[in-house]
């Protein structure tokens, strides 16, 4: 019988758990055994005492082992990849495709979008008739036959990660880097790829507010991956701003569709490539992440990642008409309202939060699991931080259904950024953590 | 809406709470309003970040006023001890009465023992027809009376108390001194008395086994009684050794009695002369404590103290026939197992703790809640620490009801104790604080 007062006052008083010891507490409280009084008693003196390297293994792997773990075939090494989160973050729509075109097997698993960023999951489904839902056999088959594969996280896979952040969301125990980093890494591991591509974002739009914090769980993220015998590499790049032109599900797919044909948006191009080149690297295709980056670049312009990406969505049931006319196939809400500038200067700094807070309002994202999506409701970014503005100049274009939630989205939206004499232009990528 | 999470991470951040939302959160909690993982986590946090002076009087406050309060009529300014708990600790029974004699009004509530200590009532319900829970209105009444009652502290006085102790006792969040101070003087509070003489133990039969712990919570005691506008002291008393002869509930009304008529153990008379001295002295009814001990050791000579007990266990439907013929009216087990020395030279240590243990093996006390008590069951105390003992030696005598539990209980006590060739006798009163 385990004995979870004693387990407790272990990590209460500072001192370092066994790994057997954690993986019981892991499975006694998936089965139940454990009430969650007691988990979260725990959950709070780890965050305060914080876990070692050695715990931290055992506890990711405690966690990864509760549910099913994907297997590929041997030889089919696949990468994958994680991004903490960001408002009008669409580079997982890109890297699929474009990786997979680069000749490296991509396995990438998404969790639904909750807060204030959305979920490649959400915004995939706003293709016709995209499943965004694979078996676990459906997914390994799908990646040997064509190279990649997106999925939602299924229930099967940790699912002792899912009771244990449902408990850290309601007790003030989510910001502790690492339990953040294990329940990361459980998730991949269940994944099955042999190598993971981290972005850490950090900025007014990110979970990480601060570099310091972002390098902090970029560090950590890249040494327990490598305790657990996988190779990874951290890219922490800026969300002081929104990514590319457009924040919105549909809207996101087409922003995706424009830098696969090679004319997106400069900034959300760039990402992808860094990040691209980094997984080719990483899977041993290129002798270096420039080499990496070369091939991406080469996959955009020769319409080979667009034929990926075509592939991918027949595999899964999508429509491919979106690839041909996507204003017709990904209709954006018709209603529009010019969000602009009060005065002359530079575009200083944006709120990113509240971006994505106000899309939210109109139904762009959800407050609860339960809330269904509208994809056709939208951000448009006019103007960037550094773009010289006058009183007048629209900087945000927001399309939605109208109504009173459109009126106050559209309000949330004129206190998202603020204008000033100058500007420094944050960087796309602050640095790289191996 | 009370935000339970930002006031989980306000005190995980080490920020101090206001006291009206420390207010709300103890209401919310007893209501049910807050679930136990909430409240786990948040007791984690304040386990390891502390809470200051005026979060600590707020808390104590809310618990306090969670429930009844009791309230004397004015001028009947009552004095309440509290002990934290020693084996064959029966000060109470002695000190009630004994102070009331004294011209000093006594309202004490008590527990039952859980742990290896006994509890006050446990110890009276062995006295036939005792009533050991009186109505809050019989409690004043009889205090107004007779200078003096007992009672079991009742589920109306903080009942909020109650519920947050019966999570710390699962979640690993006891040992925390201002959580404990808190605790003990919002049930305090509640019972309605003016001034509180704390005896502090410290040693092996003592929830603070050192010193340094039983002067942190000594202090905490006294200056939260300050702060809560209630006068106090705290006695440091040494707990490294069982308190007079007998351990057991009926064994220890017997001893108390010998010391009311003063013909008690030297160590148990000493510490209610010192205890009740303290509160006589609280009390206004006292130069200083010397004087308050000395109106003791009268009361204790004068008869008047045994007669306070006579109209206590009147007033509260004990029969007084124990008086005159304690052995027959109080009985113990007829099975009596001694347990000897092994060795020549000076009783060393006792492992308190385990004399407690030994006595709940055979009833004398309670693992759970619900389970009875055996009142006749006791440990005698031969030989005190620095005594010269011989091989064959008795040091401990068992009074128990045979079978295996007492073979057990008889094993637990031969490991017990040690001798050795010199031994320090230990402090009865280390310090005093005021």
């Amino acid at each position: 019988m385990f004995d979870a007062v004693r387990f407790i006052e272990e990590k209460r008083d500072g001192r370092a758990h066994g790994p057997e010891e954690l993986q019981v507490f892991v499975e006694s409280f998936h089965k139940g055994d454990i009430p969650d009084y007691q988990a979260s008693s725990w959950l709070m003196a780890a965050f305060l005492r914080g876990l070692d390297k050695a715990e931290l293994v055992a506890f990711t792997l405690a966690l990864a082992k509760s549910g099913k773990v994907v297997e590929f075939p041997d030889g089919l090494d696949c990468v994958d990849k994680h991004s903490t989160g960001g408002v009008g973050d669409k580079t997982s729509l890109v890297l699929v495709p474009l990786v997979a075109a680069c000749g490296v097997p991509v396995a990438k698993l998404s969790g639904r979008g909750l807060g204030f960023t959305g979920g490649t999951v959400d915004k995939l489904e706003s293709i016709p008739g995209f499943n965004a839902h694979l078996s676990m056999e459906g997914f390994v088959d799908q990646v040997r036959r064509i190279g990649c594969a997106i999925s939602g996280h299924s229930g099967d896979l940790a699912p002792a990660e899912k009771r244990f952040y449902e408990l850290r969301d309601v007790t003030g125990t989510i910001p502790s880097i690492p339990l953040i980093a294990s329940s990361i890494l459980s998730k991949k591991l269940a994944g099955g790829s042999r190598s993971f591509v981290f972005d850490v974002k950090t900025g007014s739009g990110a979970f990480m507010k601060d570099l310091d914090g972002a390098r902090a769980l970029a560090r950590q993220l890249v040494d327990l991956s490598k305790a657990l015998g996988r190779k990874s590499l951290a890219v922490i790049s800026g969300m002081e701003q929104p990514l590319g032109r457009w924040v919105g599900n549909a809207a996101e797919v087409r922003e995706a569709i424009e830098v696969l044909r090679g004319s997106g948006p400069t900034d959300t191009t760039s990402l992808c490539v860094s990040l691209g080149g980094a997984m080719v690297f990483l899977a041993g295709r290129a002798a270096c992440r420039g080499e990496g980056e070369k091939a991406c670049r080469e996959a955009l312009v020769s319409g080979k990642a667009l034929e990926h990406f075509r592939l991918l969505l027949e595999a899964q049931g999508g429509s491919t008409a979106c690839l041909e006319s996507p204003e017709k196939e990904l209709p954006l809400s018709t209603e529009t309202t010019l969000v602009r500038s009060g005065m002359k200067g530079r575009l200083a700094s944006f709120g990113t939060d509240r971006i994505g807070t106000a899309l939210r309002y109109v139904g762009g994202g959800r407050q609860r699991k339960e809330d269904a999506i509208d994809p056709g409701v939208a951000v448009e970014i006019l103007a960037k931080i550094g773009d010289e503005v006058s009183p007048g100049s629209p900087v945000l274009a927001l399309y939605h259904r109208g109504g009173e939630a459109g009126e106050t989205a559209a309000r949330i939206l004129a206190e998202s950024f603020t204008v000033a004499q100058e500007a420094a232009v944050p960087p796309l990528i602050h640095e790289t953590v191996e």
